[in-house]
């Protein structure tokens, strides 16, 4: 019944591998289907390059299952709770992308040191407090920290990004690795070094929500 | 014969190469056949990309060639070392991961900094001291100071992993080098930074095992 | 019309990705058509994987599309800047690629700490102040700043590289981050360690520019 | 007349890229005839993945080109003093891989921090004095600095391997940048971490000369 958008989501965590954010069975990419309460998501431990369409799993904003053979990632009551606290996210991903993963280790935000970061994060990229894995927590810890961006470092743990679509969230979990690779380099080498003035990346962030790609957003 | 479990221990050793765990011959894969006292390993010094089926080595757990035209690999003795030892390992792992090895220079353990690492090591990965290639020095070592968890660093060598399975040997190699590149940056930047709490580490290990993939372990 | 070029700067952007200089749809390479007052480039926002020919865009050099369907780049004006006032150039290149940014995050040129820097860029390769995304102040910054090598670092943003032809702005980006990444790893371990003379950097430079390859440039 | 020689250190230098050790069209294979003063080199400034076996070069120890349409490598004249010096040198390979090229930076060799480092080296890497590219100067550091083991840091420039055939100075140049990026790292982390004893690295290599592989070297 919802098989195209199970091939999309099956099709977008396959990327998160393909741009290297991902290893063995850990990640995961969910969306909420338009103008339901139902939320489709990778199945628990299984590899990227063996899922497809069928085995996606169909959740209400619950947990319960209503579609899939297979038990839904054991980061699905985190998904959850994001989607029934912000109505403007339609897609989750998480990662354990090696360079942010390491400032969540640190409990240290991503400032914006380039015009990148702050074109597509609008601001600092915050850390969370921990959280444990498999209840709501995690998705509390996202609601209360994350801010106006699309992105949050879980602290000692990885990333979670949010979008209004599939792509707006993917694009947010590659750039944040991207972003934090050389912030990494930068602040390693010189650990004082300014990041960019907020009244700048405010400026960044709106001219690209504007004038980026082929249509305004 | 065995040509069905050989096909696997050919397969998980060309495995290593593609998640980037090995280079050039070095590295290697082996199986305990169930219920009985031979083992399949990878043949020395030959290229993962040239490895068939056939050209793998039976042994019995005494280093005895029983099925196979090639030499073993030289860690061979380590690996039956291990299999005499624990009665619970059907499957070990050598790689030599950068980020990982780069600890085991160092002679220091990698403890659970995210999550990730707690869930799957349950506790700090051990470093053993030096050992001897060739003979059952480094198996001696491995059984010594491996713990719990699934890996050990070996002292100015490399990583041995083992597992229940092929499957969980190589996830914890894969994982582990996955949890030593970020463990380094954090470290790298923040020389002190505290890894989780004990009891932390031990729940999120105790989540895990019952709670992540598709059915208990 | 221009089918040739256009194919030739379709295929010039995807080698951004496949030399791992760019990710998602950031980054672009444009050319100016020979005898001419138009430059071809990449649309805004599209995934290198899916550009085709005739996805590009021409412009001329005040701006105005006069073929194609997208819209064209967000850095188009800073491209058509440094073509206005570089008559020389013929072919530019903007990436992100996260050694050589990270010394853009620092303010820091790159020195020649190897032959191949010397041979290539046949000086340090600078860095600019920081320049507002869209209009011409990038394209600024770039004339400026950009020295007699085909490269320049643009400040907390990224890279941009130009040539006579796209074959040596595209050299010129991808050994820019050869040359910074072992620049990075040395001055990292050694912060004080001297570049090459600035003597032996124009021997250098002298010798390549007339020996290397299969034709006098 | 040589077309299996041309078509293996065609496919060497296509292996380098493989393997991740050159970027552009930088780096390169060369291979002395047997029982000839001929030697086979990639033509200068060829793109790896555009080489056929007619495309490179045959020369005589002095030079002088004797097969092939295109102009030798510059480094041709530092291969052939090699050659003319170093009578059980059959083939000689020079790439920029980063992270023994930082060591190269410093002026620095790579002491044995592993058992590979011991078994494929025997001792440490050196490190050469600087020479200019072109003429044999760079031969001559070769040959001055190189000791007993299969490779050589050229300061500030890059890497050279030699070995009695295509396949050991391969091997060499693969596990050289495996061995630099371990180090690296580790050294980084701890600057005085001491090698491994030269006692124990002068048994690692006796045991791996005549233990490893299908047959005694």
């Amino acid at each position: 019944m919802y098989d195209k958008f199970k091939e999309e989501v099956c099709h977008a965590n396959k990327r998160l591998k393909e741009n290297n954010l991902v290893r063995w069975t850990s990640g995961n990419v969910s969306y909420r289907l338009p103008e339901t309460d139902l939320v489709i998501i990778k199945p628990s431990g299984v590899h990227f390059d063996e899922l497809t369409f069928e085995s996606m799993v169909v959740v209400t904003l619950d947990g319960e299952v209503v579609e899939g053979d297979l038990k839904p990632s054991v980061d699905t009551e985190s998904h959850l709770y994001v989607y029934r606290h912000l109505s403007h996210v339609n897609s989750i991903i998480h990662t354990h992308s090696p360079f942010a993963t390491s400032f969540a280790i640190r409990g240290e935000s991503i400032p914006a040191y380039t015009t990148t970061a702050a074109n597509v994060f609008g601001e600092s990229v915050p850390c969370s407090d921990y959280a444990t894995i498999g209840e709501h927590e995690i998705g509390k810890e996202i609601v209360k920290h994350i801010g106006s961006g699309p992105a949050i470092l879980l602290r000692n743990h990885g990333v979670f990004t949010v979008g209004s679509s599939i792509e707006k969230a993917l694009k947010a979990a590659v750039i944040l690795e991207e972003v934090a690779e050389y912030a990494y380099y930068a602040t390693l080498q010189e650990p004082n070094i300014k990041p960019l003035p907020e009244e700048v990346v405010a400026a960044c962030y709106e001219f690209y929500t504007t004038s980026y790609g082929q249509k305004l957003k």
